[in-house]
């Protein structure tokens, strides 16, 4: 009987500098098959086709939109193509963000609406899917968890500021979904995480990880968090660069 | 030449027992006229009747939704009724809330969106307008502030939880949303301000405050907020009732 | 049968410009009875007579250290200058503070020691003499609660910085009190609060408000927290001046 | 030439199940030269000599108290025995406490002391020794910090609570500690942890870890930070049992 095969879905891929980009090449190379989703299909199939050449299993889904309705079917189209007779899906990063930095009374109610159905009411969707397919799986020796969610921070998560109440109201929004998450599935072995990346120039893109902060270095500590004991979870970790004031 | 009146606009009347319907006691007798706005016509009337009825000066204003766009014609219809010529909008109180408590893989959309538009877009537009009407004051000895956004808060503003995942990402929204505008419209003398009233019960609705909290003490902290001088301005303040474990 | 008369301690008095001093002229104003604490007679002298020429009842007293049993033997002599019979003690201010602001290496041990002497040994014993006393009272329509302890607070009571190592370890020190008085005592109708004063330049010092916050407004935000009703206590509270980034 | 060898300093080793111990077998089998440092010579030469007879290397050093003077003294001995030819010091764990825990009014002023002197003055003094050895270090492949200083957290660390008013006076102290050298010293290469413990029962002593809390998983968790690449530094992590309430 062959072995059941790790799967990693990452949601939003933007350049291969990115941190998207980053966890894919980190947790294929750690063994895991990753499915990469975005809504621009160039971007997908650069990566899905850099991480095949490394030797890896990947494969794109690209998204017409970041609705319930889509992230539905995406599930299910990954479901397609990594059957669960040989993949389990043990990790997700939310990567998806949509950022926006005016003063307050330039900010329209569309941006507002972008702000909120991209950064929540996108990541509460992915979140239902993702849990769905956790509660299919069962811990082991290799799994200590059922299946972990991670969610990509940024300062804005944590602190409303001049020039960012369009962004923060969003991303305040992921983190309090993360920590509810992680309070209501923790006793069903399901780990919801948020790392709080913290930005040091007016970088808001997901895309493009704050200034000084290695994509690779916050992939290297989502793997670490993603592989913690049962008995000694994490839910939220500071990121900053050593050398910057923060 | 008659005074300026000052005028105080309260956003969500539920019952006469609310924390809507205290501040807007609280701000008439303290020499407010009042607008009141909410979505069941019968509640504003019983509660514009009760101030009336003590001498105060009030008005209702029942919106058929709260869109930016009816927030829009609402503060126009505000303006009609207490015109800038005699009035001048000093104080609003944000006391809107669309509560929800239920296990994370039973919210629908819907209800993720409506969390979302009721608690943050909403707040968003409604301040939009409030801090247009600000800009126009001045500040004088009587007025320390241009004007002043008060937000009622919750214990799911800072802390998501099992069962308040649908809530708690709306409400985190409008505390970012309030730590904006008070970072970026302090130097404009505009004070905007956030309660943290920490429920002991599972008390989610705003029409409802959080078992002990009495509605009228939660009035008064408000009143004293709008008149603190600007040398020393709060931006959020917990609120608790003393013999309760917190 | 004489009146009780309201009796308020103020531990800290630098000089005439300091938030110490500011409270016992705004609580004098308002009919309390005030004992001043400190170590320097002069400073104590000229506002006990400030305050008396005002029309106050005020009275000093030079402390020699600020050990345990230095406050057991003042707030003996306050008690016997202010007797049972005729006055309550009802509010404390501690507004006592070692400030210091180095680079960790140079810091000594005995800095260290004098930091956590006086920023946290001292006011826990400080609160100790203060809650006996507070445990003689009992509530009644003048007093909402049997007493209030308020305690000064400072950016380095949240934050450790480069520079301040030496200072938050006893700023955070009595943060962590003031929030156990909170929760042991608000059962008993005592109320502790902590004021975050958030410092915009480098002032450290107690006798020396943040630049920008005024004295005055500080002690205006005291009384107010002092007569909140008991059904919503506030623990903590920010503190900046409007028009200063923060 | 040989190559200069990793050492680890363990302040606070209780025994074999606590966190002291199990992060010193953890670092030993990472590779790390483990220096033990406690008051009771029992537990260190226990834990030592099991070291030793996994193959580690470990030395026991003995202190009368945690004074400065002591850590001055017993830095000097640990350089003795692990000289700079031959090893450099490349992190540490405070995880030395006094825990406290009883009603406020019961507390004796000698208690306050002892909560100061070991959770604070004592971390310092510690910390002073460690960064000056620290400086001497070079970064390089192997590793990407001069140094990291961990601190073992717990609850009350970032809560005071009824019962912990002495404990969290302490924990508090060291949090701002550990922020104050991570803000400091990030520009030097030298990083400094606090993990938050979220304690579940009553136990608040370092020896014990808080039900539920694995010390091995913790201890892993140290681990993972002493290697994070410095573009990407954690200052804090909360670490709590899967299954529990938090």
């Amino acid at each position: 009987m062959a072995a059941i095969r790790p799967l990693f879905i990452v949601a939003g891929i933007g350049n291969a500098a990115g941190t998207g980009a980053a966890a894919a090449r980190t947790f294929s190379k750690s063994g895991y098959s990753v499915a990469l989703l975005a809504r621009r299909q160039g971007s997908l199939d650069a990566l899905a086709n850099n991480l095949k050449g490394s030797g890896g299993d990947a494969a794109s889904f690209c998204m017409p939109s970041y609705t319930p309705k889509d992230f539905t079917s995406t599930f299910s189209a990954i479901r397609s193509h990594f059957p669960a007779s040989k993949y389990s899906l043990r990790a997700t990063l939310w990567n998806i963000g949509f950022a926006i930095e005016m003063p307050f009374l330039q900010v329209t109610p569309e941006e507002v609406q972008e702000s909120l159905d991209t950064n929540v009411s996108a990541a509460f969707a992915f979140s239902h899917e993702a849990i769905l397919q956790f509660k299919q799986n069962t811990v082991d020796a290799e799994n200590p968890a059922r299946g972990t969610l991670i969610f990509t921070g940024a300062t804005a998560s944590t602190r409303g500021n001049t020039m960012t109440s369009a962004f923060s109201i969003g991303k305040f929004g992921a983190r309090a979904l993360s920590q509810s998450l992680a309070k209501e599935f923790g006793k069903d072995d399901i780990h919801a995480i948020i790392d709080g990346q913290i930005m040091t120039g007016s970088a808001l893109s997901n895309e493009k990880p704050p200034s000084g902060l290695s994509p690779e270095s916050i992939a290297q500590s989502y793997l670490y968090l993603v592989n913690q004991e049962k008995s000694a979870w994490t839910w939220e970790l500071d990121l900053h660069p050593a050398h910057e004031k923060w």
